[in-house]
C-alpha cells in the first residue's frame, strides 16, 4: 500500500493539472456576456470533428479590421504620422511648407481642411511619391517608437485592445489563420502588426498604392507613388480578402464608425457558419464614444454580435 | 553477453536507420551537376545558425514562375481555356460568336490575332466580364479536369515538372515558406496550385484583374471586371511580391522566354544571400526548346544558376 502513495498522488496531481488547463479561461479580459459565449461555441464547434459547425482546418480564415477593432482611432496613428511624412518632405524641399494645406495640417485648421479636401488628398499623393518603401517603413517606425498619443499619453503601440489580442491568440492556438483587413496602408500597419498582433506581414491587407520597382546594381528599390489602387475600404474589403487569400473568411471583425466593415461581414455569410464581431465605441470613460447608424441596423438585422467595449470588456487596454 | 545482444541489434538498426535518412536525396530527379549542388549548399546554409549563410525561418521566402518554370507553356494552360470562357459566352449571348475575333481565336487564325492585337485584348475583357470569380473557377477546374494538351496529349495538371515539385517539397521541409508568383490569372492557379505544387491560395500572387462586391441576403458575390490592374509579369513582380509578402524574396526561380523573370530575381538580390534559378528551355525532344536574349545574358552576368533542362533534370514530367 505504501508503495502505490506515490503513484497516487501523481495520478491526482496529473489530474489537477489536467482540470486546470481545461479550466484556464481564454479570454480573461472579456465578462461573461453572451458575447463572450457565442465565441466559445463558435471555436468549439468549428474545431469539433463531430459537430455541425465544424470548420476545416485551411477554411479557418479569421479577418478583423485594424483602426477601432485591433487598436484605437482617435485619431488614428497613420493621420499622426502624416505630420512626421510632411516635416520629411520639407527637410528635402523647404518650399513645400509654403502650401496653404501644409499649414493647415501642421496648425490643425480643420475649417480649411474641410473646405478644401482635394487640396489634402494632393498633399497625402506628393508626401508619398518616389519614396522607397524601405525609408517609408523606417519613418514609421521611428514615429510610432517615440510618439505618444495626445490625449491618452501612450505610445500607439501601447493603446491596442487587451480583450482582441486575447481573441487572435485564443484563434490562432484553434488553428485558424489571422488576416488585419484595414483602409490603412498596409506598409504601415506591417511594421508593427507581428509584434503587436502575432501577425505576420503577409498577412496585412490594407490600402495599396501603385509602387514601381527600379533596379540598380545590387539588387531594386520599390518606390511608392501616389496613385492609389484598392482604398480597402467598405466594398472594397471583400475584395481585398479575395484577392489576397482566394477564400471567403469565417470569422470577421470590425467597429462602428463610417460602416466601412459592414461589406466584410456580410461576405463571411457566404460560409455556412460565420461570426461576426461588429465593435460598439460605447465607453467615454475609459475610451471614446462615437457610432454610425447602419453598422448597428446591420448588424442586428442579421443576427452579428454586438460587442459593447462598456459591457462586453473587463479591461480595453493592453 | 547473450543478453546484450538485443540491445546492440537495435542500436546496430537505429544507426542504419539513420545513415538512410541522412543519404536520401531530396532531389532525386536532378543529375548530380553543380546547379544541383549550388541549391543543396544554399539550403544548407540558410537552415544552419552557425553558418553565414543562415536566414532566420520568417525570412525564407521563396518565390517561383509558373508557366515554363512549374509546368509547361507551349501553350499557357490559360490561354488554351480562352476557348472555354468564349464558349461559354457563346451560350450565353449567341450573337457574340459573330465577332471576327472570336472566329480567329476559335479557328486558330493567327494572321487575323497578330494583325488585330487590340481585338484579342478586348475579347478577353469581355469574356471575363461580369463573371462571377466562384464561376470562373468552375469553368477552369471543369476545363482542367477535361482537356489535353495539343501535343503532348496529357492533361495540363500532370504536365508539372518532376523536378521543380520535388525542389519544392524540399524547401518546405527546410521552412520555406513559398509564393508563386507569375503573370498568369490569380483565380486560375489557385484551383490546381495546392494539389500540384502544395501551395495554398493564399500564396499565389497573379495577374490581378479589379473585382466588385455585390451584396445580396445570404452573402454576396465577388465579379470579375474587365480591368487588369497588376499584369504581375516583369518589372510588376517585385511589386506583387512585396505587396503580397511584405519581404523581399531569397530563393527566386523562373524561366527564359520573354524576360519576364529578370526583374523578380534581379529583387532577391538585395538580400546578403540569395539564390537565383532561370530554367533555360534547351530539350526539344523531352520538351520544348525556345530561349530568350536578355534572360541567359543577365543570368551570366550576375552569376544566377542557368538551369538547363536537357543536363540538369533526369525526368522532366510527372
Amino acid at each position: 500500500m505504501k508503495k502505490l502513495f506515490p503513484l497516487a498522488c501523481f495520478i491526482l496531481f496529473a489530474i489537477l493539472i489536467f482540470l486546470k488547463i481545461a479550466m484556464v479561461d481564454p479570454l480573461p479580459s472579456w465578462n461573461d456576456t453572451h458575447v463572450k459565449n457565442n465565441i466559445l461555441t463558435f471555436v468549439n464547434d468549428a474545431t469539433n470533428p463531430s459537430s455541425h459547425g465544424y470548420i476545416a482546418p485551411e477554411k479557418r480564415i479569421a479577418v478583423f479590421d485594424n483602426d477601432g477593432t485591433l487598436w484605437q482611432e482617435q485619431p488614428t496613428a497613420e493621420i499622426a504620422f502624416l505630420t512626421t511624412l510632411i516635416e520629411h518632405k520639407i527637410s528635402q524641399d523647404p518650399s513645400f511648407a509654403k502650401q496653404p494645406a501644409v499649414d493647415a495640417v501642421l496648425n490643425g485648421d480643420k475649417s480649411y481642411l474641410e473646405k478644401n479636401p482635394h487640396d489634402i488628398y494632393s498633399l497625402i499623393q506628393s508626401v508619398h511619391e518616389g519614396m522607397p518603401v524601405t525609408e517609408y517603413q523606417r519613418l514609421a517606425r521611428h514615429f510610432l517608437d517615440t510618439t505618444r498619443h495626445p490625449k491618452l499619453h501612450k505610445k500607439y503601440t501601447d493603446l491596442t485592445y487587451k480583450p482582441m489580442v486575447e481573441l487572435l491568440n485564443y484563434l490562432r492556438a484553434n488553428g485558424f489563420n489571422i488576416y488585419i483587413c484595414s483602409g490603412g496602408s498596409q506598409d504601415f500597419m506591417r511594421i508593427f502588426a507581428e509584434q503587436a498582433y502575432g501577425v505576420p506581414p503577409q498577412n496585412v491587407i490594407g490600402l495599396t498604392k501603385r509602387e514601381k520597382f527600379i533596379p540598380h546594381d545590387r539588387g531594386g528599390d520599390i518606390l511608392i507613388t501616389g496613385q492609389i489602387i484598392y482604398t480597402n475600404n467598405q466594398d472594397e474589403k471583400p475584395v481585398g480578402i479575395w484577392d489576397r487569400t482566394g477564400r471567403t473568411p469565417v470569422i470577421v471583425g470590425g467597429n462602428v464608425r463610417s460602416n466601412g466593415d459592414i461589406a466584410m461581414m456580410q461576405y463571411g455569410m457566404n460560409n455556412p457558419h460565420s461570426l461576426q464581431l461588429m465593435i460598439v465605441h460605447d465607453d467615454p470613460i475609459r475610451e471614446f464614444k462615437y457610432t454610425d447608424s447602419d453598422s448597428i441596423q446591420t448588424s442586428l438585422k442579421n443576427n452579428w454580435n454586438l460587442v459593447r467595449m462598456k459591457s462586453d470588456w473587463k479591461i480595453i487596454f493592453k
